[in-house]
């Protein structure tokens, strides 16, 4: 059988959220920026999706800006922000395990004369709240916090940070990506104080190529791509309006019967760590335990042996699982995620990740159980580790 | 009955194309980053999109960019090759009849200390090739000119530019928007000397949220957008791996028979043109006649009454067309493009834009044919200019 255990990277599009899309592709193809019939059936199906995303979220009011997913989301909150209050100043607080993504954006402000400070985080991934309020400043103008750590599950205390934030400094704007999360782990933004969300449907069974950057009205944005606009004010170019289709049906079923969803996911979780810790030695749990870890993360590194080797044999018995770091599988440094919490270098390219969702079941977490305990038994044997 | 004849602004999804991309939504779902057989099969149908389609412009070895659209393109094209030869020179030479979406791209680079020359066009639409020799500079950078005009159908000589731009300073950079010719008039790159093209997925039958920026190898292009890079050198974030897909399988449809499909439009087309200059007095037509008017595009003003009136009542009788500026409609101005070729702005209200593709049939023209003139003679009846 198989079993795909890497939802935190992209996830199968759900069928009935293909089915919502269809009739956009093939009959109310319209652009919705033209004001005839045609048009105005996409414009509708667009601005609904925009509504139904904002009130999963606690942001009714906010405006909702359909983006190509939440790397441009992260681009638009981050740099559009940073162009808009450069006059009030050039300081930015981020955390040391946001997702590449993000910290490449802060690479590029910093090139640009913005000064960014990496928050550190504990052993667990959560960020240091005390260094958070010390670091917030009359020169800060953004804080970005990812909600969940994708790679290690953690769950951030967000409205705790979204208060420091407006505590020490009320102008400061406060950012979220929550890629890792949206879907799966509930957020309200009004009450998290959260300014800008950025969220991705290709996490949640809907289609790649779709995100969204929500804001809060009133928010001054710049622009980083140019061209004509169509709906929106800031994001040029035609809608993708079989995305944003497909966004709101893949966002209906993520939260509808979401208590009986997690619940299951949770299950699904606790049955795969219980099974990797009952009869797996030599592994090391990353990120935390409990309920501030996320439902659908399992992370281990199984000492002496390498991810990807671990990665490759798994794939050969139909288990798609990422290693470390789940977004450099291609570069061969390890997690800057796992150097972050401490874990020994050595340590950390022993690290698999494994992600799940509501469309996982039993069978295949107990497949898994299966082959895994064998594979890492086997690689241990031909290990030239093994003897240390 | 219903007629689609508004295929400039998006056409319909062909149903192949929603087939080609439907594995990829539930079952070839893997992100084409990683190293797993499902992200390796995800990464193979991203790199066969990206051969096919160079293959079908000429541009074979040239690096194939996926973007969420031809306005993307046109941005990291503008803006990727200013930013990156801006050491080189700040002059940037573009036409006044461009699409919405490159002017205010090119906007954004005069705002940024850019220089940028606009060339006039005849009574046609064809740019003046005399100014553009003269304005060519030892400053010059890059030169953008769109293949066809979308809204009044005028095939630019291209070739012929791309020989000046040569001849008159080598270093410079040729950009082509072709996301209102891809597909509908050939273009082959190097024999054009074009060094960078835009595309779009969404204008020949294939999804919306995809297009391509194709550039000759060894450009110099910075990114205009920053995050996590997959797949592109220069595009950061998830490949829209189903996307890439239909837009493949949109230019194979495209391709096809090239011959016949081409023969088809240009018999429909002059069907219209014919059909529209004998049954309906006081027409003007926009944009040149017989070969180097693009097959798809029809353009007449109706004197004496408004496009937008027009536009509403063809619409109630399940017609959809453009209003003269067709990326404008929710704004009242006159075509940039009809003012640009001379037309008096009382004329350019009038103006409607018919854009055809090889889904339109004989039918749907003849209905055209037969309500048009009703509508226009009721409405002409109504008319506060008609004593004029």
């Amino acid at each position: 059988m198989d079993a795909y255990l890497d939802n935190g990277n992209t996830t199968p599009v759900d069928k009935r959220v293909v089915e919502a899309m269809e009739p956009y592709f093939t009959e109310k193809y319209g652009h919705p920026l033209f004001i005839y019939s045609k048009g105005k059936e996409a414009h509708t199906a667009v601005e609904e999706s925009k509504d139904y995303i904002a009130e999963t979220v606690g942001a009714k009011g906010y405006s909702v800006m359909f983006t190509s997913g939440a790397t441009e989301a992260n681009d638009l909150a981050l740099r559009g922000v940073a162009k808009a209050k450069h006059t009030e100043g050039n300081h930015i607080i981020t955390s040391n395990i946001e997702n590449p993504s993000v910290l490449r954006i802060c690479e590029e402000l910093e090139s640009e004369g913005f000064d960014v400070d990496y928050l550190e985080v504990d052993e667990d991934g959560f960020v240091d709240l005390d260094q958070l309020q010390k670091l917030v400043s009359e020169k800060t103008i953004l804080v970005s916090i990812g909600h969940v750590s994708g790679e290690i599950g953690t769950i951030q205390p967000i409205s705790k940070i979204g208060k420091i934030i407006r505590d020490e400094n009320p102008a400061v704007l406060f950012h979220s990506n929550a890629a890792a999360s949206y879907g799966r782990v509930p957020i309200d933004v009004r009450e998290a104080g959260v300014d800008l969300l950025s969220i991705s449907a290709h996490k949640i069974h809907g289609p790649k190529g779709v995100g969204a950057l929500i804001s809060k009205e009133g928010i001054d944005i710049e622009p980083v791509n140019y061209g004509y606009l169509s709906l929106s004010e800031l994001r040029p170019g035609t809608e993708n309006v079989p995305g944003t289709v497909g966004f709101q049906k893949a966002a209906e079923l993520a939260f509808e019967n979401f208590e009986n969803k997690t619940e299951h996911i949770i299950g699904l979780r606790d049955r795969m760590m219980n099974g990797i810790e009952n009869s797996i030695p030599d592994v090391v749990l990353h990120g935390p335990k409990g309920k501030n870890r996320s439902p659908t993360n399992v992370n281990y590194s199984f000492k002496n042996i390498e991810g990807e080797s671990i990665l490759m044999h798994l794939d050969a018995r139909g288990i798609s699982v990422a290693t470390g770091s789940a977004c450099a599988t291609r570069k061969l440094e390890p997690s800057h995620v796992l150097t972050a919490i401490g874990v020994d270098p050595v340590v950390a390219h022993g690290a698999i990740r494994f992600t799940l969702s509501r469309m996982n079941t039993e069978e295949e977490i107990d497949y898994t159980l299966e082959v895994l305990p064998e594979v890492v038994e086997k690689l241990r044997e031909m290990s030239p580790m093994k003897n240390r």
